[in-house]
């Protein structure tokens, strides 16, 4: 198939390919045009968050294999908005010659917690306590059983692949509740992780970017605010000392070299009283990074692009002593108008970003960022804005500092 | 005619048509879209700078009266990328309801030099000695030999209209050839503005943003070299003191009230041992202005696209100690390729602003912005990146620094 050579200005652009459409490839597409990329998404709907920044769209589902061997035909890399892909498809890609960051067998450890908890238990990483259950019905309620016992406590219980935002898994206060949640996920073929419910002192977040040359750069780490499973703030240093964050950068730099992702890599991590564990990762933008387009010298999403291109990365250093993002919903209402969009403007150094998506009740619509000295003074901003736009204030966020 | 309804995630965007579809049309594209606002340019070429990343096209020239008003139907507002526009065509819009901003009797302030002049001396504000030359041949070269010989000094000459980077100005050394030029332009029935040459300590420039409104915000005002006409470099805050970067904002916020300006504009002045004199103005965001995307809370880009729209303006707080932009132009070999970008992109510092236009040996092909404690050390960063991208780097210019 000839790829059609797309010029801008009479220069060949380099193109990268987004497996998915959402508001992770919106904002690297955003940041695509300032260094002359050229972007083409693969999307489920024309509605897409992304569809109307891309330079070109691809619409078919992310599982079709002809869809992504399209889009990997017009491109001169792929990468993904989602993890909610085909890792059989991606191998096709893989086989056909097609450049894939990061690849499916680094796919394979953020989209399979299972094979993710080994390992990195393996090579030394500090995670939950856990077991894998996937084996039958008799065995893995046992095990389950022998587990919480072991612990003295309910086991949170997680299906290996499939999650997202808080789905996927079953944070429950007794052993049967659990215990349905397995059998049902063992039922339908899923495996299932069970560990040990942590208590935490801090959720917080690290960001690496991996060149596919092997260079790698670290964010600050961030203070995260998760509200059932969903981020609702990022704080920039919030409660986190240097230290804290140095030692999650290094920890999230060698997660992405034992998984060998390229581009960028998230880490969410539970600080606890014995130190640092690694809870989940991501193999893309994350929500806890959207701060880096204000609050770092390079967003992470050009950082994603550039190195997913094998270009050089840009410096990370924080453009502010502090920085808050908070997400933006979808209220009660439903509704996104003129009017709201003025309130939020007129916080003066409320940053706003708005992902073009139908303003549903809870749906993620956007997020604000807000630089300043301190991170619950810029929070407290942030949050004002955000619930102008209608998004729902929890009890404990920062409308109320 | 029916305006189609346009909408993102089932919201209907505010819509801004640009005049114009260069660099500057297309770095408000580029900010448009985080704030859900639409962008549609009228381009007179589908290779022009912002056809890429604006969310409609209409091709046309921004001269002609029907494409002007195919762009008024399907906009909410109708702003400006450049200045050369038709006025009569501009009042034909406002005569037809549609909303356009700035307005056409704004506009003509900033394209007629000799009107400029004349309006703003009536009001008191400061600019060069100078006298019109709008009558027959002998008397219009006789009133230049007077003025000269009052100055004791070759007057600098401008035709009224259509100047743009340096061209339509002549700076001369001997009478005769600014007497030719005079002859010249009168022949084609321009009028001619003849200056006092200014002996300047600085050239600076001040920035203003006027909402329609009324409320009117003001960046820090900023150093600005140039070289031929055109302007090489930004320094802010380069060898401005304070005071005299509030005097520059004042004064900006002062013209734009008396032409009436909504959206950015721009000021660019003389010090000089008596004072800051005004030189020209532009009703439009301007280039000694891309600074503000990485170096000011709100870029220009963004608070233009507020200003037009009324909403509510953005701050204008510089975001760094010190904040050096440099153009990036066409070398002689007119080639851009992927390895001067890996170059360029090497500095992991330098914010990279490519406008997607075909590499020619001195066109502007984009800007390189550096923040920092150092105005100069900066610079000499940002140097060596638009160095890398083959800008040819004056003797004078920050790569000897």
């Amino acid at each position: 198939m000839a790829v059609p050579e797309r010029t801008e200005g009479g220069r060949r652009l380099p193109r990268v390919g987004f497996v998915g459409a959402g508001q992770l490839a919106r904002m690297c597409c955003e940041a695509a045009s300032a260094l002359g990329i050229d972007t083409i998404v693969l999307a489920s709907s024309p509605d897409d968050a992304a569809v109307s920044v891309a330079s070109e769209v691809v619409l078919g589902s992310p599982t079709d294999p002809t869809a992504l061997h399209e889009l990997a035909a017009r491109s001169d890399v792929v990468t993904f908005d989602h993890e909610l892909v085909d890792l059989d498809a991606v191998r096709a890609l893989e086989s056909a010659g097609r450049c894939v960051h990061p690849s499916s067998a680094a796919l394979e450890a953020a989209v399979d917690k299972a094979l993710q908890r080994r390992r990195f238990a393996a090579a030394g990483l500090a995670v939950p306590e856990f077991i894998i259950l996937d084996s039958d019905r008799d065995s893995d309620l046992a095990a389950l059983r022998a587990f919480a016992e072991r612990l003295d406590r309910v086991p949170v219980v997680k299906a290996a692949r499939g999650g997202y935002d808080g789905r996927g898994v079953v944070i429950a206060s007794r052993l049967d509740q659990a215990a349905g949640a397995v059998a049902a996920w063992r039922e339908s073929g899923a495996v299932v992780v069970a560990e040990a419910p942590i208590e935490f002192l801090t959720e917080l977040a690290a960001l690496v970017v991996r060149r596919a040359g092997g260079d790698t750069v670290a964010y600050r780490a961030v203070q995260t605010t998760q509200v059932d499973g969903v981020c609702r703030e990022v704080l920039v240093p919030g409660g986190l000392s240097e230290a804290t964050s140095k030692e999650a950068g290094a920890l999230a730099a060698r997660a992405a070299e034992l998984v060998g992702a390229v581009g960028v890599m998230a880490v969410e991590l539970f600080e606890t009283d014995t130190g640092l564990l690694v809870n989940e990762v991501a193999l893309r933008p994350h929500n806890s990074g959207h701060w880096t387009i204000e609050g770092a010298t390079t967003s992470q999403f050009e950082n994603h692009l550039r190195a997913v291109l094998d270009l050089p990365l840009g410096a990370t250093a924080l453009t502010a002593r502090a920085v808050a993002t908070v997400n933006v919903f979808g209220g009660a209402s439903g509704i996104l108008d003129d009017a709201s969009l003025a309130l939020a403007l007129s916080e003066p150094r409320a940053r706003l970003h708005l992902y073009g998506k139908a303003p549903r009740p809870g749906r993620k619509l956007g997020h604000v960022t807000v630089l300043g000295d301190d991170a619950d003074e810029a929070a407290r901003v942030a949050w004002r804005a955000a619930a102008a736009l209608g998004t729902p204030v929890p009890a404990a966020a920062g409308a109320t500092r």
